[in-house]
């Protein structure tokens, strides 16, 4: 896939300049010093040489084929030129050039005219508005970037190109290597999922990296990225999250949700790894491009020093890490072969004194344990510290063995020599040792990812036909919203236990209601334009007699009338008194990018006040549901605390699942809310008390 | 303050060495080589000279007077060494040899024989077990160090030697300069408080770094940490948080504390600022030692690339920083200077092919605005950015202007030399947005702990007197728990509202006792063994008539006598119903290091559940405990949710105030719950439902 971006055998390149301040001097120098292999083709009408090559008007005029053309002009030259490839044959085409849809109005129109000449011809573009891209393995660099990253094993995608840049330079520093490099700019076509799909299988990727600002595709994103993150770890960073969450939503669902929750669980249903920073990409980066993967979460850290030991130690732990218990046998052999003032237990302390033989021995003897699963080996430069003679050692073991071992030597003038040894070796270094725990942490959550299966989607028996004809029948009375009443006979027909419930027109019809289902009752306003009943006094529990509920109708209605004057008010729902339970909230809002988002959490008015939830984008499988019930805070109250007795999960779990078939099946709910689930004990089910939908005027 | 430390007229060192692969020959050499302005004296009876200096037999055949003594021999002469230092009056010693306390039991002894000879003689002692002492502006370099740091303005004091030869080789590369660096080794004598008071007036210490694996005395280092950190900054890495809080409590607060929260409680009401890593660590100590305080936290960016700018906003916003709001004038002048596609608005894009006049516009306009409080200036190396001239704009700006300015230059390979620039001009530089964005957050809250009022103690009009004689009654006893019933006597005593209730010792005592208080009453197991009353069904509730009371006692005493079978039962507590509040806890848990550590978290079954809790050290003020009602996550619910009355946020800031003495006048307490503390509406109180209290056996 994307063979001709990558691999072409012949490179034109539309606005090549003579003028080395130019850009399209540029893009020529790098292709051609960056020792690319192919034909290149310099495209300039007043030009005949460029760089030492033959120039033409257009890429008509190339005599052979061309592979990929890369578009270095003014932006009101670019449409033209786009189909000048078209004509040509040309699949693939990078436009670097700026002035499409991030300038405004007109530049969104060009924009569009691109991808509808695209399309025509069956182009695949990157950009516009990009650096360009570079495969160090062709090698190929057709972009503008000041350098040529050295080769390595990752591939990195970027929305940002300047962010780009500062990668390359980092890279040119010898920090890290890269097989691809694609700057995607404006994403107009070539975007995340295409480069996901083309590095899958390719060998000379290890690791993939992307820089986003933003996913439109996300249901698209989240099952691309699932295969592939089960070939090789996807890091991810994810910029413009605070900002976001401006879109204005009626439900208390909406408020909890919002770009940075919806971006929290694609990435984490993907398989995708979120790092928080650019530091934790590279980070990752590091230790998934030169170290085997981790098959557990035991880690022996070997230091010379004991507080780095304790800071390793703590990150560690913080980072749900295991420091590895060694076996007896290594504990007992370190005994032997240490001074007796050293640390034979893990962190194993090899002391301040230590030679390199100290940390041989221990690198031996640990990485031979088959209790620990990785390694960190800490390195303080002190008076008598062999640095390079310890930095070949952890080398020589990193080669030996299968499982991954990160260093972390600290300080920079002395040490910095053993450091460029390690990277001989491919052994990552972190200055600090917390940044080593955090590549663990990374490790074994891609490890766990990996191991996930996936997600089964479940399928009940519903009555599917009748919510059809209710939200059919809403939407064309011009209503948006569903309350209580009509929300029930959705809930009915998506199995869901409900409790006996009638609307009742006055007091008298109330009371009879009341008589059939037997006391105690709740009492509810029954209006399609209130939605937070209990803001307004709207609901009264408990009602013992023919008197209380009577003097509950008419205050509950006295109030609606005087706090929101202009609603419609068809009276109140009569409903069968459910027993106390432990609240919880279900409720689902749609991302703009990823669609449909499954919100878990504690219902009633701890839901504001501890924001305790969780979410999925729909649809999901049982394993999501029942993990969303471990992942809030308050988690331990659904096992029971202090003599109460367990909820019923699978009573939770089974609503999870409907609410996620009711809003994959039906595209036009945008939000709803049931709040509170109440949840009896363990066997007991659960009964949803409230709900509420708010649905898409517009048809899908 | 620890002058003859820091700037000795003449130093001796005790284990001077002619072998350059000694300890004792690298403390010499660098005392000579690090430009040592006073008399040394080599210390070793079989050497008549070395490195060029007269050496003597011991101290008391040195002619002169010696300031400073610095042992390196082997532990067992040490002792004779060091009262050899009394006899000469020397004031101050480095002891650099290892094997005392951190070496088993007879190094225990060993060292307490070190302090019991310093104290006798007055001698104030670094170590043992260090690496040393330098100060750059003596300049002395009293340590085996690989090595003297370049001069600056940090003061630098590391528990952990090895970590500081890591740091001092960090520092050899240019990160970094120190004015003081201590390793403070085992701390037999000279500890962090000492150091803090001695820099807390030295012009040469401008911000005070600390790597800390404990502080023994913390309430003292509280007292000494809030004063000096009025004057200047003290930023603090304390490792080894998570293996604690090991010791096995019995009380709930004793469960949700240990030694992490302690630390975080007892740094914010110092206002030392906590690192969370040694990147932190230096990261913040580079904004403070070369920038000026900031006055606000209104962030202005400039950047020559859209996708770090959002990377940045993210951070900042993240860390509860306000991205600017640029002045009108501001932005009407960034419009008219710069290019139509850049961004004028904050965060200020000057565009990829910016030079450096656009920066200097930039700058020179958003520095001047008083609605900025500090900026970061991003670069990234694009093909025509002039990284050079950019770094000079950047430091001359910096110089101008009294507002901070961090850079953010990012990369490394070109960047570099911009970086070397801006060091020059005393402008830090982050690789990565997110690291300037957190080092303005610790600035930030550096000023708004420095702005923060000393606590001012809340004292009481109560009856210390009985309580003092209930609990030495109880201990006197040989009991260590205090329930329910005694527990009242002494809420009372405190001034608390407590419900009224009394012991019945059989059903028709209870009957009686219900009808003099008035039904529905509460009845709870009566017993000095039993302190979870609810785990064993010791609790009812609700009780309306005659009969419910005698059914419940029977009921609750027959569980009491089964579930715990060797319990004491004196009957049952019968108690008047307190109407439902909001239930939160109010505790404390004697910490090891910081003494009583008070809690305020939601009560009931929720505290465990959510671990939603705060902390202070007693005593503290009453803007503490009113600040400690903002920091539970739940602290929308004391402000009334969804329709219901805000919660009596008075009385539950006088319950802390008032446990707050409670704890603080009677030391013996080492832990105490109430739970829950029934909080009504606004201006209705709150009453203590039950209260448990652990003394110390032993008398304080």
């Amino acid at each position: 896939m994307l063979e001709a971006l990558f691999n072409p055998a012949s490179v034109a390149v539309i606005g090549a300049s003579r003028k080395p301040d130019k850009l399209g001097y540029a893009v020529v120098d790098n292709l051609v010093n960056g020792g690319y292999p192919g034909t290149v083709y310099p495209i300039n009408p007043k030009a005949t040489e460029i760089l030492g090559l033959k120039a033409y008007p257009s890429v008509l005029d190339v005599p052979g084929a061309i592979d990929l053309a890369i578009i270095v002009i003014p932006h009101k030259y670019v449409a033209d030129a786009l189909r000048q490839c078209g004509q040509k044959g040309i699949q693939a085409v990078i436009v670097i050039s700026a002035g499409f849809r991030e300038a405004g109005r007109e530049g969104v129109d060009r924009e569009k005219e691109l991808i509808r000449i695209a399309k025509e011809y069956g182009i695949r573009m990157v950009g516009p508005n990009c650096l360009g891209v570079i495969d160090t393995y062709t090698p190929m660099n057709a972009s503008f970037s000041a350098g040529t990253p050295p080769k390595g094993p990752i591939g990195f995608m970027s929305q940002s190109g300047a962010l780009g840049t500062a990668i390359l330079d980092w890279s040119l520093a010898g920090n890290i290597g890269f097989s691809k490099f694609v700057s995607l700019g404006n994403k107009a076509d070539v975007a995340e999922v295409d480069l996901l799909q083309a590095w899958a299988d390719d060998p000379n990727v290890r690791v993939i990296l992307a820089y986003s600002e933003g996913l439109p595709d996300g249901q698209e994103f989240m099952r691309v990225a699932r295969e592939v993150s089960r070939k090789k770890p996807i890091v991810a960073v994810k910029s413009g999250v605070t900002s976001a969450g401006s879109r204005a939503v009626s439900s208390h669902t909406g408020s909890l949700a919002g770009s940075e929750q919806a971006y929290k669980a694609a990435f984490e249903q993907a398989g995708v790894l979120r790092a928080q920073s650019m530091e934790e990409l590279f980070d990752y980066a590091l230790a998934f491009a030169y170290q085997p993967l981790i098959r557990g979460d035991r880690i022996a850290v070997i230091t010379n020093a004991g507080g780095p030991g304790i800071l390793a130690t703590d990150a560690l732990e913080r980072s749900g890490l295991q420091l590895a218990r060694l076996s007896p046998e290594t504990v007992h052999k370190l005994e032997a072969g240490l001074p007796e003032a050293a640390s034979a237990a893990n962190p194993i302390d090899v002391l301040g004194d230590a030679l390199s033989d100290r940390y041989e021995l221990a690198l031996d003897l640990v990485s031979a344990d088959p209790n620990v699963d990785g390694m960190i080996v800490i390195l303080t430069p002190q008076a008598m510290t062999e640095i390079e003679e310890t930095a070949h050692a952890v080398g020589k073991t990193a080669r030996r063995i299968d499982k991954p071992i990160l260093g972390c030597f600290m300080g920079e003038y002395r040490v910095n020599v053993g450091v460029e040894i390690l990277k001989q070796y491919g052994v990552p270094n972190y200055p600090f040792p917390e940044r080593a725990a955090a590549a663990f942490a990374a490790m074994r959550n891609y490890r766990l990812a990996r191991e996930r299966p996936d997600p089964e989607f479940v399928r009940f028996d519903v009555d599917r036909q009748s919510v059809r004809e209710l939200i059919d029948k809403t939407l064309e009375e011009g209503r948006v919203t569903i309350g209580d009443a009509e929300a029930r006979a959705i809930l009915k027909a998506y199995g869901f236990r409900i409790p006996r419930s009638r609307i009742a027109a006055d007091p008298d019809e109330a009371v009879q209601v009341a008589g059939e289902f037997g006391y105690p009752v709740v009492l509810k306003i029954a209006s399609p334009d209130i939605l937070h009943k209990t803001d307004v006094g709207g609901v009264k529990v408990g009602l013992q007699t023919p008197t209380d509920v009577r003097d509950a109708f008419e205050l509950i209605v006295y109030r609606a009338q005087r706090y929101v004057p202009q609603a419609r008010i068809w009276g109140c729902l009569v409903q069968e008194m459910v027993p106390q339970g432990l609240e919880v909230l279900v409720g689902m809002n749609r991302d703009p990018q990823f669609g449909p988002l499954v919100t878990f959490g504690l219902g009633g008015i701890y839901v504001e006040a501890l924001k305790d939830v969780t979410f999925r984008v729909a649809p999901f499988g049982r394993l999501d549901a029942e993990e969303m019930l471990k992942e809030i805070k308050a988690h331990r109250l659904l096992d029971g605390v202090r003599g109460q007795r367990p909820a019923d999960k699978e009573a939770i779990v089974d609503t999870l699942l409907r609410v996620n078939q009711l809003v994959t099946d039906f595209p036009e709910i945008v939000e709803m809310d049931i709040n509170p689930l109440m949840v009896f004990e363990q066997g007991q089910g659960a009964i949803p008390l409230d709900m509420r939908l708010v649905l898409s005027g517009r048809k899908p």
